[in-house]
C-alpha cells in the first residue's frame, strides 16, 4: 500500500478544509492509505509510518505556525535523520493573497528538506486564475472550485510520486497521464 | 525633494503596468520626484540617484528576470557597498495565484539587502481578496480595482517612508495616518 | 534616546551568547539605551518600546525556534498593524556551517516584515571568512574573534540605522564612517 | 544506466572546483554516467537526458548567477512541464560564510521546484564544522577537506536518490548504509 500522511495545523478551519481535500486527493490513486492528522493528534508514528505527508499550516505572519513547527522541533526531534527519503509537499490559507502562503509553505519545506524529504510543488495550472507550483494556497477557506481542485491535485500528485518512486508504479507518473493535465498550450 | 526609483523588466507588459501604478502612487506623497525606469534603460546614476526603490519584475520560474538579476549583478556590482541605507521594495506578476509572486518577490529583496538596502512590506489589506505584506503581487496583469490598489498603496507607502525616514517629514508616518488605512478590524 | 531591543531565544546558550554581543555593540553608538530580553521574559511592550530590534533564534530545522515563532504569533497578535515603521535585524546560531543559519535568519525577517519593519543585513565582512548579509550567523557559539565581531557589528549597525532614521543624526550613518569600514578593495 | 547532469556556472573557478567534486561523488555509485557541463555549454537536451541533476552557481548578490538564471528562463523554457518528476539539488560558493550561499541554493530550488524536480538537501554532518541540510556550501574554493567531502557527498546522494528512486535499487538507499554515515550521536 501507498502510505500518505495528511499532517495540519488549523486554527479557522480553513486549513483543515484544505486538507480534507488533499486527502481526498491522495485516495485518486489507488492502492493508496490516507492518515489524516491534526498537530495536536499526530505522533511521530504517523511520520514513520508515511511514504509520502503533506504538511499544511495556517500563513501565521508569513510561516508555518508555532504549534506546527513545534512539532517538528519536539516531537519528531529525536527521529531526525532516521527518515530520509520519503516525499513531502506543502499547503497553507492566509487571510488575503499576498499575504504569505507562498513564503509559508518554502518555510514548511525547508522544514522538512532539513528532515531529508524530497519536496516537490506542483507544475499544473487548476484554472485560468490558480496554479500550486510550490504547494498549495488558498485566501481564507478553498471555497472556490479551482481552490479545491489545487488541494485535491497536490494530494494525487503525491500520491503519485509515492506510487512512481517509492512502489515502482510507473503508471501513475504524471508524465504518462499528459491528456489529463491542465498544462500551458504549446 | 524625495527621490523614488521605479525600476522593472516586463517582458508581456504587465509589470509595466504595476510599475506605472507604483509610481502613481508614490507622486501622492508631495514634494517627490519619481524616476520609471525599465531595466533596459536604467543606469546606476538611477539608483545612486534615489533615496527610495520600488524593484519590479515578472515572476519567472519562481524568482525575478534573469535580466533583472544581471542589472544588479553587472551594473550595479562596482557600486556594492557604496549605497547602504537607501529604502527599498519589491512588486511582481506571476501567470497566476500560487505561481510564485511573493517568492520572486522575496528573490529582489534578498538581492536589495545584500547591496544595503532597507526592505519592506506592506501590512495594509486593500480589499477582501488581496494584501502586499511582501510587496505588490499581481496575477498577469493589475486589471482588478485592487491589484491596482496594491501598486499604489506600494509606491506610496515607499515614498512615505522615505519623506519620514530619509527628510524627516514625520507627518507622512502611516501610524500618524491610521484613519485612512484599511487595517483589520480590533 | 536611541532605543533597541535584543530579542532572543536560546537553548544551549550559543544564541545567548551572540544576543550578549550584539547588545554590545549597539552600546557602542552614543545615547543608545539597550534592552536584552529572552523570549521567556520579553513582552510586547519591550518590542512597543524599541526604536530597533535584533531578533536571534537558534536555528532549529532551519528556521527560527517555536518559541520565537509564538511570542510574535500569541505575544505580538494584538499588536499587528501598530508597529508599522521600526527597523528590525536577525541573528542566528546553527550547529554547522550550511546547516541553515542563514535561511533561519531570512525567516525572522519574513515575521518582521508582516509586522511592518523595515529590515536589513549588513554589507560589511568582518574577516576574510565571515561576513553578515542577511543578519549574523554562527555555527555554535561565537567563539572566534570575526564570529564575535560579527555580532557586535548587527548591532552597531542597528543602532545606527535607528539613530539615523528615527533620530536624525546622519553623523551616526555608515557611509560617512568609511575608513572605519571593512570592506571589500576597490 | 543512471543519468546525473551536473550543471554549473563559475566566474572565479571556485563554483567549478565544487562542480568537479560533485560529479567525483556520483561516480561512487556504480553504474552510473555523469555529464559535467558549464551553463555556457550547457543544453536543454542534457537535462532532458538526466535523471537527477546538480545546479551550481556562485553566490551572487545572494541568489544564483544572472546566466544560470538565463539557463532556465530560456534555454530551458520550452521545455516547461515536461521534465517533471526528476530529482535535483543545488551548491553555491560565496565570498565568505555568511554571504549568501544557503539562500542562493534555495533560490536554485525555487526555479527547480518551478520544473518539477523532486530536490533535497543532505542530513549527514561532514566534519564538526560543515553540514549541506540544503545543499554544499563554500566559502571561496573548497580547498578544506571538510568542504570537498560535501561537495562529494551531495553528488553521491543524488547518485543513490535516482538509484532508488528512478532505478529501483533499494540496496543505494542511505538508510541502509547507516554505519558509513556522519550523524549526529543518539
Amino acid at each position: 500500500m501507498n502510505k500518505i500522511l495528511v499532517l495540519f495545523d488549523s486554527a479557522t478551519g480553513h486549513t483543515a478544509a484544505m486538507a480534507a481535500l488533499v486527502a481526498e486527493g491522495a485516495r485518486r490513486i489507488a492502492d493508496t492509505d490516507v492518515r489524516l492528522r491534526t498537530v495536536d493528534e499526530a505522533k511521530a508514528a504517523d511520520v514513520l509510518w508515511c511514504d509520502g505527508l503533506a504538511v499544511g499550516s495556517p500563513t501565521n505572519m508569513g510561516l508555518l505556525s508555532w504549534k506546527m513547527k513545534r512539532f517538528w522541533d519536539v516531537e519528531m526531534m529525536e527521529h531526525w535523520a532516521e527518515i530520509d527519503g520519503k516525499i513531502a509537499c506543502a499547503f497553507s490559507s492566509a487571510a488575503r493573497w499576498g499575504g504569505g502562503m507562498e513564503i509559508a509553505c518554502q518555510s514548511m519545506l525547508t522544514v522538512l528538506m532539513n528532515f531529508g524529504f524530497l519536496v516537490f510543488g506542483v507544475t499544473d495550472f487548476v484554472s485560468k486564475r490558480l496554479t500550486l507550483h510550490y504547494g498549495a494556497a488558498a485566501a481564507l477557506a478553498p471555497r472556490e472550485d479551482d481552490a479545491q481542485a489545487a488541494c485535491r491535485l497536490l494530494g494525487q500528485r503525491l500520491a503519485e510520486w509515492c506510487a512512481v518512486f517509492i512502489h515502482g508504479r510507473m503508471a501513475e507518473h504524471p508524465g504518462n497521464k499528459a491528456s489529463a493535465r491542465n498544462l500551458p498550450q504549446a
